[in-house]
């Protein structure tokens, strides 16, 4: 985060033919951007790339979802097909699809807008113990940075994130809970919509998980910022969090998060699940925050604890709870319009327009 | 609003491979938008044309605004040079700008992209009198419904309102009362950032022009429906009530409602100059509401008021209080894609996805 860059883009934004803030929360978003860019006014976020990591995932066994396991992979098809609603949404703010699959439980056939970077045929259940290996982890994230850098090769010029997974709204309930010490009962929510029972058991869950996995009661797992004890590396306690109840498509969302930021990309996060994968992110290195806006916010309730603890204000707020990256494509074109403000609007001494008087 | 084509496109979003409700809000934008088109799906609302209404106001010499008068008429000439953030945003979204001169106080040059259909150079003095004869109102809301018609037959298919009018917040705040019965402390707010004694100011001025001109105590100005007393048009009370405290570029906006609603194209509303606008609308003829989509709820008091008493719900609320048609501009992405969902999306049988275990 660039502290000149900032001052500038707010200076620039007082001189517009505005009054001041009368652009609310878009101008932060427009002022946080350059920042990022470490130019003021930031380059304006287009064209932008989907990315929907897909991944399947062990706890589905334990009965947290009431859709069959196999819908990953069919919906898989659906966005290579051009069907589902991310793909009318990409269409709409012309963005670029692409599938990622890191942990489909099945294997899937190489097609056109699918990459196959499979690090394993789902994760394990996570309430019977770590969900992923750390090296498993390892792999997804670097899938995950691969696929930024890819993307950003092709041109993109902003990243969405997007998941899909049946079940994976437990593993993100989980993932809130190690990260930011809150409760499984406060962070767990009903998904694509499940029922009383179905809810109270996905809380006993995740409850269950935090507690085999060692991650229960304790504070929040702590970012990085200096070496553990007997010379761990800072790294190690959010990595094995993940691991241990985060799924594929958490780590490759965080992995991609992490390869936007480094390469000076905006990442638009989408809802539940991007959210709990940039908690992840932002434990391994704190700064790509500045290089995240926050799409939208989902019915998901602890999709508002994870982005209260990152810092991040929603830009949409529509009770969507579809994943796929929805929620981050509709924030597109409000993010896209805070930065062009910044390079298309005159100012009160260009225009000739008359200043308010004091 | 047809009850076919509702009930169709609610089935329809319930087939679509999606939880139900997935989508939040956004399925019900489709839902209403079906309803009023009369069919399901209804068209996708594009391309847009944004109408910028603008018009000056007696009640500036009051001192409501701490901006001079003539930067209404500067910032008609920012438009048309496509400095204002109104032009970024619509080049966001690839929408038309069209100016519209209802009553600016200066004689302006014509220019391409400059409507004129001056009413009057500005209104009278609100809180003196009635600011506008019924004449002159009648002549604003003709002038709205042509550009509508115009914008219509030039091709478009999304109508956005837009506003400029130094002072115009104080006539919104003086509608609202009238027609919704609020008290004017209620309705009144900082429009482009007023300072505690201005606003107090303002409200007095509010007050006193709901009292002048018969408006205030009683309960709000009823909508029409049938004839007043001794044979008056039902239309009669709200026509009155819109003469007396607004601006031309409100009446010139309700005009452009009637207009939009009376060719079943749908009419994203901006902020408080356009939803106090739509109240008058309304009042004249109710079924107009279902063709409104509240683009966006601003920061001003009496826009929720007013968005609560029409029944619409805002799609974007991120604190903008800028006018000109910029919170509008920013839905019409989000109503495009709602309504794409409808065109594009697979069903589980076509694609061959599971459905939900009951």
């Amino acid at each position: 985060r660039d502290p000149g860059a900032v001052a500038e883009a707010r200076a620039h934004q007082d001189r517009l033919t505005k009054p001041r803030g009368a652009l609310g929360a878009l101008e932060e978003v427009a002022v946080r951007l350059a920042g990022a860019a470490g130019v003021s006014p930031a380059p304006v976020p287009a064209p932008p790339a989907l990315a929907i990591f897909a991944a399947d995932h062990g706890v589905h066994a334990q009965g947290v979802s009431p859709w069959p396991q196999e819908v990953t992979q069919q919906m898989v098809g659906n966005f290579l097909a051009g069907g589902a609603v991310a793909n009318a949404f990409a269409a709409q703010v012309r963005a670029t699809v692409t599938v990622v699959d890191v942990g489909v439980a099945a294997d899937l056939t190489p097609a056109p807008g699918l990459t196959i970077r499979k690090v394993a045929h789902g994760t394990a259940d996570l309430s019977q113990g770590p969900a992923m290996t750390v090296e498993q982890a390892v792999a997804a994230l670097e899938a995950g940075i691969e696929v930024a850098r890819e993307l950003v090769e092709r041109g993109a010029r902003c990243l969405i994130t997007g998941d899909m997974g049946i079940a994976n709204t437990t593993a993100s309930a989980a993932l809130i809970c190690a990260f930011t010490g809150q409760e499984a009962a406060g962070a767990t929510g009903r998904g694509t919509g499940v029922d009383d029972d179905t809810l109270a058991r996905k809380v006993e869950i995740v409850r269950r998980a935090l507690r085999v996995n060692g991650l229960d009661g304790g504070p929040a797992v702590p970012a990085a910022g200096g070496n553990g004890p007997e010379g761990e590396p800072g790294t190690a306690p959010a990595l094995r969090a993940l691991a241990a109840v985060g799924g594929l498509e958490h780590a490759a969302i965080a992995g991609f998060i992490l390869g936007g930021a480094a390469l000076r990309v905006p990442v638009i996060l989408d809802g539940v699940i991007s959210g709990s994968a940039a908690l992840a992110a932002a434990a391994l290195a704190p700064d790509v925050v500045d290089h995240c806006v926050a799409g939208h916010r989902s019915a998901e309730p602890g999709h508002a604890l994870a982005l209260a603890h990152l810092g991040l204000r929603p830009l949409v707020e529509l009770e969507l709870r579809l994943g796929e990256g929805t929620g981050g494509l509709l924030a597109h074109p409000l993010v896209c319009a805070a930065v062009r403000v910044m390079h298309e609007v005159a100012t009160f001494d260009s225009a000739g327009v008359s200043e308010k008087e004091v």
